[in-house]
């Protein structure tokens, strides 16, 4: 037997196989395309012929693929469902909770145990200390895990034995991101316009990385407490600011696309009655549909 | 004399005038509603009875208004003119760099020394090393003002002689606000509707800080570069992960305007032919209309 089974060897799976060598594991490894194996043998894995022989080969088998259908696929091939019996399995693949909890119930039904995680970090900070993994599924199963996941992330954070939490922080976590990409992308586009380096731009942005860090920390409890009518400035005065922001863009001609979407849901809180509230009580118009 | 005057006593201009009086500066006051100026003048400032009166009072004249056209509204009250001759005015209300271009342009045919500036803080931390005033004009103007600059700010940065990149660089910062606002706001909707403490989610955000600056800081100079092509992650990759967030909006009955603007400008990247890129190419999409 080997210590753990990895399935799925793209850039982040790769990373993780990696690092359980690393950190002193033998680890076996399968992967649909036999290449990725190959690379990965010759840092010394040992290679399964076939992914019922991959899951019969540890007592932990970690997977990491594209989506949760690429996992059922994996799972559903011959051989597999006798060799789960009395594994535990670490799906690291981003998925809605409703995804988790099928998967979930497949595999008990199966006599494996599982836990549903997601990764918040790049392949290359994989089994360092700035990598985090999220993770849900029950407290014995997670104890049982937790070495190993250690090895693979500084930071772990198990969010509860509700074993769809983990994915729904990841989707929470990935709307922040497309917004941080969106946004930054657009404020690096009004100074391109302007003759202002977007590296200056970059590193003005990251100085207030504080700033944005107590900002999330103080909405996270007012949406919590309901607590939106003590504002240090309010959704009517930011609105105004940002509609200014599509007069700018034609101002530059450069694009408006969101500067038009972020004054409409700026609009769309004054006119649900919010305006005089702080600007996080934007949630209550992202509620409902 | 005053050594200041302030005009435009809101919240923030009021900070502006309570700092400068705690950093021992004697100050003129004047707001178009006398109420704030008389609390002002209990705590020791000079209430002005007219505009021009308080720009004749000071060598220096901080104005902190609604927005421009109110800056305009005010320096067009009778004699305010003829007390301009000599003055430096300092100007820290947020608008477009066409709008400083012109009030630049007014001042100076009225031989008063101009500087555009915009404030990065919360009225409770001016004066304080928190808060932070970007600042634009000749390197000369900026010097006389820089000693007051730094009794409202911990942190000052002059950014150029270009008298709008002060405005350019807060409209660039406020986009990324408001995608701050927008996306935090959505992922704590997912989070409320999954049953996870919106207060949760603002801690696990919080504690990413330091990847968001890194990944801003690596976004200004991949941008400014024009270097896309070496991606940790692509933009195929992240939106097909953000085309589902338009799914889980459904499963968790919760609205998808967020989502659904983030997959259209993902979904146009990639037409567009960057999908192979990383995140920041999204700046190639929005730069045309």
């Amino acid at each position: 037997m080997s210590d753990v089974t990895v399935i799925g060897l793209g850039n982040m799976g790769g990373a993780l196989a990696r690092a359980l060598l690393a950190g002193g594991k033998t680890v076996t490894v399968w992967n649909r395309s036999p290449a990725k194996a190959a690379a990965l043998q010759q840092m010394g894995a040992v290679r399964a012929s076939t992914a019922a022989a991959a899951v019969a080969a540890s007592p932990f088998v970690v997977i990491c693929l594209s989506g949760y259908s690429a996992t059922l696929d994996v799972l559903s091939e011959q051989g597999v469902d006798a060799a789960l019996d009395g594994r535990l399995v670490v799906q690291l693949t981003s998925g809605t909770p409703h995804e988790a909890r099928s998967l979930d119930a497949w595999i008990w039904s199966r006599g494996a145990a599982y836990l549903d995680g997601s990764i918040a970090a790049w392949p290359r900070h994989i089994g360092g200390p700035q990598a985090a993994i999220t993770v849900a599924g029950p407290e014995a199963v997670f104890s049982a895990a937790e070495p190993l996941l250690h090895i693979l992330a500084g930071s772990i954070d198990h969010v509860g034995s509700d074993i769809g939490h983990a994915s729904a922080l990841f989707n929470a976590g990935l709307a922040y991101f497309a917004a941080h990409w969106i946004g930054f992308s657009h404020g690096a586009a009004i100074c391109e316009a302007e003759g202002i380096e977007p590296g200056r731009f970059g590193e003005t942005m990251a100085g207030l990385s504080e700033v944005f860090a107590e900002d999330m920390r103080h909405m996270g409890h007012a949406i919590a407490e309901g607590r939106f009518g003590d504002p240090e400035t309010t959704i009517a005065a930011t609105g105004a600011d940002v509609a200014r922001l599509i007069d700018l863009s034609a101002d530059l001609k450069i694009g408006d696309a969101f500067p038009v979407f972020a004054d409409g849901m700026f609009r769309r809180a004054v006119e649900a009655g919010y305006g005089a509230e702080e600007n996080c009580a934007m949630v209550k118009v992202l509620r409902s549909a």
